[in-house]
């Protein structure tokens, strides 16, 4: 019996544990779209806009540990999405890329949509693949799967021509993906790990990925408090999981004067599954390294071998595998008063996350104060903009509640970041999402009048500050985000704003809070 | 006397008259918009979003003739401009993207932003350059210039680190880009074409680009009076002159089957600055090539050369630099009454556009009428999306506003067209731009479920129309576009919209039309 290219791609796709597609399709991808229809087990989640698309997946695979497929519609499809896989490489979140392409004989002609689709593929993935036989799209899929699917996640990027979507095979065969076995740590780097922790320096662990959740993060928790090493972790993570009972772990500074504080003390860090830690941007005559100077450093693992089965390791051979480790004690701020404030917020959400919820941060200055001050709150996930792509948050937090339908899902936004992407409103509306969203509302691209003064510029002059400022109309949220098919409401004093946030962790479905805050705070 | 580079490269702009910069800046280019804020002839504009940046530099290449400068925040703010410079590719409209990167020092660190901006760039840029050296950025700049604005237009890419935008030097002088100078048509093929015009065969001119307005499209029209060969243009065109007193051309219809059909009478093509014409998409089992088998072709002019003067030296030839043309007359539609139909609308557009408007045209299927209806309207210039990216609609007739100040820009726009960058609504509020947007909503990827039926897909199960509708919710785009900023009204009747449109027309300042369509009509 034949099968179409398209449903021998979604068979192989489900028979290998990827069951959600987020897509925005043209032409180029109807049978795929059909065979998403006609493949039950397959969800089809439609984004208005790629970024949308290639965000969710983001989130989705950071939450449920595996990947998402997207169906990007050509080369300009592909390049609408590119943003959001960029984060999502730098998050190391598993991802299939199935990308549209003209058919293969139509390749020949400077058609209006012609582009090079793996060269702007590259850039953003790991693989890259066209496949030109419909006889070899089960294996190239799988393929794709797997290297997609390591112990790190991958962007894998699958470019299918129409026709290899349309044609027929006799060979319906499925292929199934193989199994990455990352390799960790050596014994000799676990034997100058433990001589490390051992000795009188100061020292820290820098940890990432899958060691800031889970059992990893007890065990890391577990290491710190039997060898008096501190736990660090990058401006800039996938997920950690934060809150009252989990392992406290501190967090390297966004600018860098203060992450230089912060580490000055230590005389060795341990990479584990980590990168040296160095400063988003450069600032002019101020270094981009942020150890101290003589700081002893080793790397116990690269970012793609198994981290958390190193410290598992580390663990036993310290003697801590059952041990006792510090866990952050349960700290709820006051009811706050007066006007709005980012820490008036904060207390607020701080009070009545629901333990298990998952906070997307893309709040920049506005959700800055919310880090600390939820560290006591009840046990979550927190989500940062690995990649440091602005427009990653609404996307990210779509994928976030699909992969985890029964966790509340809130997204810190401002409001200039979230224009990047605001169509993922729609998709939360569309979907019927458990996402509340904070919006903060200060019209303003706040951080990079911070910036500007920081790089050495004087502050932003008036003509400087129309490319700064969302003014001159400011952004109506409870227009926008009513045009998109969310409830909304305001909140412009604390009182509001705990009222408002309060309901909403007790109530079900999207909704978007907008959290009025001056740009002078 | 010291300057920095960000100044010396804004300098270098404006002394080679590229006197706007759409942009979306980050950290690592606030030293350029302090430069362009203290370039008093250096007009700067938001974007929310890239693609509004790179789709109103299109705009306004295609009608002031000359570039645009974008101003874009490394790789992923490149990529999310991409699209819409894949358009202006395809439009060959000059255009200058000044990309900012982290200073040279910082990218041996893989810090978050880090990737390979020439890498994004080049699949979408004829010229690609990192300055390296604040002594070259001068001519660096001159040089992309130069590359952008030859005879037609090119995508120059100048990538400038951070600390070459911040470092000062000493060498002030500014370099003046070198003017290209195009060759044209050999005296060889000019013979041959006028052989070919002067045969029994029925003849046809494909003509693109600048051959589609002014001189050089009455120059055609002289031509084809003379020898009664028919004026044809691609299905998607960068800008062309239209209605009562232009001359008239053929547009390829868009649809295979109708290219075909309209193609299938001529023995002979002549292709003056255009390629080939071949199918948008290729369909199963039907061929992408249209010309009909036979079908004689010859390359008068290449894209890249002068066409224009090829045009003018074959009028001369044929003695009819003077000569009388074929002029398209004054036709109004009676005024529409019933129900809101595309063609109702289109009936009310061409009533009442002024002369001399543009004509922003991603409609889709429901400004599909329009064009036929508006034929013997108002003389006008009419944009299409030239690359088949979609969202290019919005930001170009930012882009034409920006340019033409004192010409009504009409932006005929789909639902699902807009959304891709609806955050171009905004930029037209916060510069008061002379822009009515008729945004038709129809609630649905119409075209995709004509297209689905056409690649030989049954008509769209249930859960594939999940992908193919924008419906629950509904986008209420009252709410939108008072979001943004934009007076907006509405008309779900031909009278509503004809009052609507005419008043419009007669006003000055940005404003959105809804018409209110149905997808079934």
């Amino acid at each position: 019996m034949s099968i179409n290219g398209s449903k021998l791609l979604m068979k192989t796709l489900i028979e290998n544990g990827v069951e959600v597609c987020f897509g925005n399709p043209g032409t180029s991808e109807m049978h795929l779209v059909d065979a998403i229809a006609k493949t039950d087990q397959m969800k089809g989640i439609l984004g208005l806009f790629e970024g949308v698309v290639t965000g969710a997946a983001d989130g989705y695979a950071r939450m449920a540990r595996k990947p998402a497929a997207t169906l990007l519609h050509l080369g300009p499809g592909l390049a609408n999405g590119a943003a959001n896989i960029h984060n999502a490489q730098r998050a190391r979140s598993p991802m299939i890329n199935i990308i549209g392409q003209h058919a293969l004989d139509h390749l020949q002609y400077e058609s209006p949509l012609k582009s090079d689709v793996e060269a702007i593929a590259s850039p953003f993935s790991d693989h890259v693949k066209t496949t030109t036989d419909v006889n070899e799209l089960s294996a190239d899929t799988a393929t794709a799967i797997a290297a997609a699917n390591g112990v790190v996640g991958k962007i894998a990027s699958l470019i299918v021509p129409a026709d290899i979507a349309w044609s027929e095979t006799d060979n319906a065969k499925v292929v199934k993906a193989t199994q990455v076995i990352a390799d960790t740590a050596s014994n000799a780097l676990l034997e100058q790990a433990i001589d490390w922790l051992g000795s009188e320096k100061t020292t820290a662990l820098l940890i990432d990925d899958a060691c800031l959740f889970g059992e990893a993060l007890v065990n890391a928790g577990r290491i710190a408090r039997a060898t008096g090493a501190t736990l660090l972790c990058p401006t800039f993570y996938a997920r950690a999981q934060r809150g009252a009972g989990t392992v406290p772990v501190l967090r390297i500074p966004y600018f860098a004067e203060d992450a230089t504080a912060a580490l000055e003390s230590f005389q060795q860090v341990i990479l584990i599954g980590s990168r040296v830690p160095v400063s988003f941007f450069a600032y002019p005559g101020k270094p981009s390294w942020l150890l101290p100077d003589g700081c002893d450093i080793m790397t116990l693992t690269e970012q793609d071998q198994d981290s958390p089965q190193a410290l598992k390791r580390l663990a036993a051979a310290l003697k801590v595998s059952a041990g006792d480790y510090d866990a952050h004690p349960s700290q709820l701020p006051e009811v706050p008063q007066g006007p709005l404030t980012p820490e008036s917020a904060a207390a607020c959400i701080a009070r009545h996350m629901p333990v298990d919820s998952i906070v997307v941060d893309e709040g920049i200055t506005s959700s800055f104060p919310a880090y600390s001050i939820t560290a006591g709150a009840a046990r979550h996930d927190w989500l940062t903009v690995t990649g440091g792509s602005i427009g990653q948050g609404l996307p990210a937090a779509v994928g976030c509640a699909v992969a985890c339908p029964n966790r509340k899902v809130i997204s810190l936004e401002g409001d200039g970041s979230a224009m990047y992407t605001v169509q993922a409103l729609w998709t939360m509306a569309n979907q019927d999402l458990d996402i509340t969203v904070v919006l903060y509302a200060n019209h303003s691209y706040k951080i990079l009048n911070v910036e500007m003064i920081r790089v050495g510029v004087e502050a932003p002059s008036p003509k400087a500050s129309e490319m700064l400022e969302i003014e001159g109309p400011c952004l109506d949220w409870v227009a926008l985000t009513t045009g998109m098919g969310l409830p909304v409401s305001e909140a412009t004093t604390a009182a509001e704003f705990e009222e408002q946030f309060a309901k909403a962790m007790a109530a079900k479905g999207p909704q978007l809070i907008i959290a009025t805050v001056s740009k002078e705070l």
